[in-house]
């Protein structure tokens, strides 16, 4: 049985940012990224479909670096939503976080047909800014390490959201 | 009417390497990308569907990432074809390549419903390594900057694909 995360950042995020392609719980055809908390670390986990191939055998790495991207905004917005004083499943609304940067590293080729597990180690660089250290395990194996930068949401963007 | 690709290198890739999600023409259900020369750029163009979305009117970054990934070892493939005296179209069977970095600067947000247009400058610095150095465009609007390190597939990817 694959291991779950039972309180996600996502499932809190309002209406209006629920429709994310790789995190959106409203967005019906995407992946439904969930991440929580594990003691310090954050943890999304994800078991990749049949279609999301490389070379017959592993994985797509572009479906690795979506998992990597909304896992960072999802920890930084655990961290943040922490450092205020909340967890996940509280009810009170989290911050909402956007990709700055994402640097992957692809260590080894990821083999198909089990769940993909990225932890994450938040630091916050900036009272409004967090790297997120995340390494991506198939099974006992890191196949992928990367640091994502991601930074509080804009206000412009809700602004152009709206227009 | 969108500009295409005409001689794009995927379309010369052996049939056990055309089921990438990205890439893949065998893949009945990715994205298709598909990567030429335009003079001594490459470029790699692609129309985000409705559901690539990050927030309302804006694309999602893990479909930008992809785009860049799968343009990366396009561009690595076609910059050593060339190097070896080919070009796509020619019947030859060109040489193909892995991720073994993706690093990737969001500069703005990616707006929906208009085509965008990854454009690299492939950079030798290994006999089997290229950095490709990538921009990606939404009409005029550089959204994303990147650099992709793409090596040339270590012959242990066939071994296991085939085990």
């Amino acid at each position: 049985m694959t291991e779950q995360v039972k309180y996600a950042i996502q499932d809190d995020y309002p209406d209006d940012f629920s429709h994310c392609y790789g995190c959106g719980r409203l967005n019906h055809e995407g992946y439904h990224f969930r991440t929580g908390w594990d003691g310090d670390y954050t943890v999304t986990i994800y078991t990749p479909k049949s279609k999301h191939t490389a070379i017959p055998g592993f994985v797509y790495g572009g479906l690795i670096a979506s998992l990597i991207d909304c896992h960072g905004t999802g920890s930084a917005s655990l961290a943040l939503h922490r450092k205020n004083g909340y967890k996940p499943g509280s009810g009170q609304e989290p911050p909402r976080f956007v990709t700055a940067s994402l640097n992957i590293d692809f260590l080894k080729p990821t083999p198909k047909g089990t769940s993909l597990k990225a932890i994450g180690t938040p630091e916050e660089v900036h009272p409004k800014k967090f790297n997120i250290h995340t390494e991506v395990y198939a099974g006992n194996t890191v196949c992928a390490k990367a640091v994502v930068t991601a930074a509080v949401m804009p206000a412009s963007f809700t602004q152009q959201m709206n227009e």
